[in-house]
């Protein structure tokens, strides 16, 4: 029987675990600020990581990054009926600009600085930067405009859960105007491949993208796609939308242009988003009852190396050897990047190090004791194989010389190796021969992991869907998305019993 | 007479060059949102590369990026006298969650939805970063803690200038504790020297470190320090600030740890701070009648190459040389970096697009023809030497593997080039023999650019400093600060008559 270094694990409770991932991982905790987290260095370094190979795949993609502001005045949401409708709900409303004394040693707003239009706290960017987009597209020649922004967006939420629902999170949002509707459905799909690519290379998850359902769709969109992630208690995580918003918006907020022949029309204009909630993904994706594991390509540190100080004079030459292998790991690269290794000198116990480093989910951790020194070895952990198979801590002691030269193709084991477990659980997870809603009723009738269901349907809209939602509402399912990626759909639709058009994914969902 | 890009110049109105900068080179623009810009691709790329090599010296320094709440609860602010002093006035306050809409097919914030207590957007994040170091550290063992926050900070000026002065900007904030105050005033040094570093080096912005007067003391600080640019027009830019905090946030928020005798103790704090106005420093620095000059180290693009397209048959061949000279350059680096370079092959005429990466500030612009590629050369424009002697555009045709070979030398000369020309202007700005008021008063008498004045003073405090800077208001110059490097202080104290203790610089300022 394994000691864990959590003091809960998946089995007896899945959203327990997962809080303690977050505490002991020192990825984020309670801020005091109603709804929002503060994101630790390890929680906000891996977020960096994200960033950064997020940030190269979208210029790839011809996108320049931009600022807009934080604040959006509330007229502007006005414009849109349907955006309104999803968004100016609940949302954090400024109203002052100044404080004064309340004449009792605190502070109130000041009654007289009270602004004229209340200003918004961003929850989206489409009506502001469309506002952008009508100052800077007059004829065909500006287009396409392809601009994409890092920032932080709020959203009022009544129940929050770290980094899977906060009232402020992190995201990137890109968006972009072309002439025509057909351009920017491509364009739309292409940003929607680029995430599953991302999620599936970078960040070692395995997705579904697929259209969402007329209800599910964002605000405005004529069409919304998302990549669903299953996670390990069986439910799905959206982890990246792409929305064709045909020329919804750019009709509320007049972007139009000139086109060869000299007629005006309307631009076509998309959006596409992925937040800190990709964090919580990966927690629930890679972690296990003793930590985070972090995929190598998104882990800030992708060796950690725990030198065995025993506070004696010899520490001085185990330091010195620790540092020629930091310097030789730190000289090859890894995925076509420096190698990232860190030397942990803290002052702590080596254990406590060690056990700290598991936790957090760095993908390798090396010890070196004064024995590993003497026989040129390191004591290698790979935090992919924990254990051996009688329970005991999987530590190998290598040479070193072998290690640093084999160190990259061990990252790249690992990452394939998280992949791998990952892509089983989600082909597994999924049950494809359900064939009646008495069948799905069911198979979702329990509280334990169901995994999804893959049903033919008729893509009912309207009512008849409204209807659909209801009843699936008791099983507490809904629709993911219809996979792009699927067999032709057979039979009839399990709702409505008319043939089926294509097939979706129903599952539990965060 | 040389016709220059922008239909403005310095000499003629030098508020109205800038603004002509900010919008010609694509920096910036009116967002319509009161107060903030949007940072269009060119500003927002010369800010990621202030992020990128702000970053890299900030983590050298040991510390590590986390990320805090952008809202701050109204309490928090009342906590510390001086700083509910200094910041809780001009603040963006939010009210309510929730809009509904008003009947009149408009919204409004919803009466039921105001809450118990009013959020701060953040001015800045000592005290929410506070309570988290009071969570955090609780023994010696915990300190230092040092961490940076990347983020955008609302300040509600009334008066707003693109970059310079917004209602929203972006800035790194870095924030620290430590045991004692001694290091505690010692990494706040180090904070200083870091910006001062960066500025010279990768800004080519030389800049005066120095004390601020106590009357500019960030609010709650013990001391504070900033670096002192001067600009084209003679004014001062506060270009970044560290503040010694002592323990004032640390008693106002509890942070207090035990020490290894078991004693409990406040900590020490410091924070300090660069933004986006370095962009308006850059700028009024490097800016001349034909736009930006962008210093290498930071620009987007350091070449950028233009091929004289003609629209004929002959362009796919012309466009392969400019992709081979790009991928040759691409592979070469400069300052320890990737080459960052870039093919313009946007639909528009050659002269157009040279022009307009003239404005832009582009370090090299190449230019390749029919005649260049026939004889193997390119046509280079260095930024900072743009016209002959014969007020003719200096493009030099130089062999393609010549211009390869010292492509990163000659970006390090124009980096050195900008740094050195911004530097005599400097040294020739700052006038010292100045020994009276009535001097100091005749000096900066009029309009025009009176530079910097470096005078003796006693360092007078309170009532006696107010005296003084009501004296100086008038001129319309303030106590920038007193420089870390100065020669001894020697006679009398300017305003005082009391012997000098110190030089301080006077001037006017941004």
């Amino acid at each position: 029987m394994i000691k864990h270094a959590l003091a809960v694990t998946r089995a007896a409770d899945f959203a327990a675990w997962y809080q303690a991932v977050v505490a002991e991982a020192d990825m984020a905790e309670d801020s005091g600020v109603r709804g929002c987290m503060v994101m630790r260095p390890w929680g906000y370094g891996i977020w960096e990581r994200i960033q950064r190979l997020l940030d190269a795949r979208i210029r790839d993609l011809g996108y320049d990054n931009c600022y807009f502001p934080l604040f959006i005045p509330l007229s502007y949401f006005e414009k849109e009926a349907q955006h309104v409708e999803g968004f100016a709900k609940e949302m954090a409303v400024v109203t002052h600009h100044r404080l004064i004394p309340d004449g009792k040693g605190g502070l109130i707003p000041d009654p007289s600085a009270k602004l004229e239009e209340p200003l918004i706290v961003r929850p989206t960017s489409e009506t502001v930067i469309g506002a952008g987009f009508s100052r800077w597209i007059q004829s065909w020649r500006d287009l396409p405009v392809q601009i994409n922004q890092w920032a932080n967006i709020v959203r009022w939420e009544m129940r929050t859960r770290m980094f899977l629902r906060t009232a402020e999170f992190l995201w990137q949002e890109g968006h972009a105007a072309y002439a025509g509707a057909d351009q920017a459905r491509d364009e739309t799909m292409k940003a929607l491949d680029l995430y599953r690519d991302f999620a599936e290379t970078c960040c070692a998850m395995p997705v579904i993208a697929g259209e969402k359902p007329e209800h599910e769709r964002f605000p405005g969109a004529v069409a919304t796609w998302s990549i669903e992630a299953m996670m390990q208690d069986g439910k799905a995580l959206q982890a990246g939308t792409s929305h064709f918003l045909g020329t919804h918006f750019a009709d509320a907020q007049n972007i139009r242009f000139q086109n060869a022949e000299g007629q005006f029309a309307l631009a076509n204009t998309i959006s596409w988003g992925m937040s800190t909630r990709m964090i919580g993904g990966l927690i629930m994706t890679h972690g296990d009852d003793d930590g985070l594991r972090v995929p190598p390509r998104v882990a800030p540190w992708q060796v950690v190396i725990v030198p065995m100080l025993r506070d004696v004079p010899e520490d001085a030459a185990l330091i010195d050897y620790c540092r020629d292998l930091q310097r030789h790991l730190a000289a090859a690269g890894a995925f076509g990047e420096p190698l990232r290794v860190q030397l942990d000198l803290k002052a702590a116990r080596p254990a406590t190090k060690r056990w700290g480093w598991v936790k957090k989910g760095a993908p390798i951790v090396i010890e070196v004791g004064a024995r590993d020194m003497a026989s040129g070895n390191v004591s290698v952990i790979r935090r992919d194989r924990l254990y051996r198979e009688d329970g005991k801590l999987n530590s190998t002691a290598i040479p070193l010389g072998e290690f640093v030269a084999g160190a990259a193709a061990m990252l790249e084991a690992i990452q394939a190796e998280l992949f791998a477990e990952a892509k089983a659980r989600l082909d597994r997870g999924i049950i494809r021969d359900i064939a009646s809603f008495a069948a799905l009723a069911a198979h979702f009738g329990g509280e334990g992991d169901a995994g999804w269901a893959e049903v033919a349907w008729a893509r009912p809209t309207g009512a008849e869907l409204d209807a659909l939602v209801e009843r699936l509402k008791p099983l507490k399912v809904s629709v993911r998305n219809a996979p792009l990626d699927q067999a032709p759909a057979e039979g009839a639709c399990l709702f409505t019993g008319r043939p089926a058009v294509e097939r979706i994914l129903i599952g539990r969902a965060y």
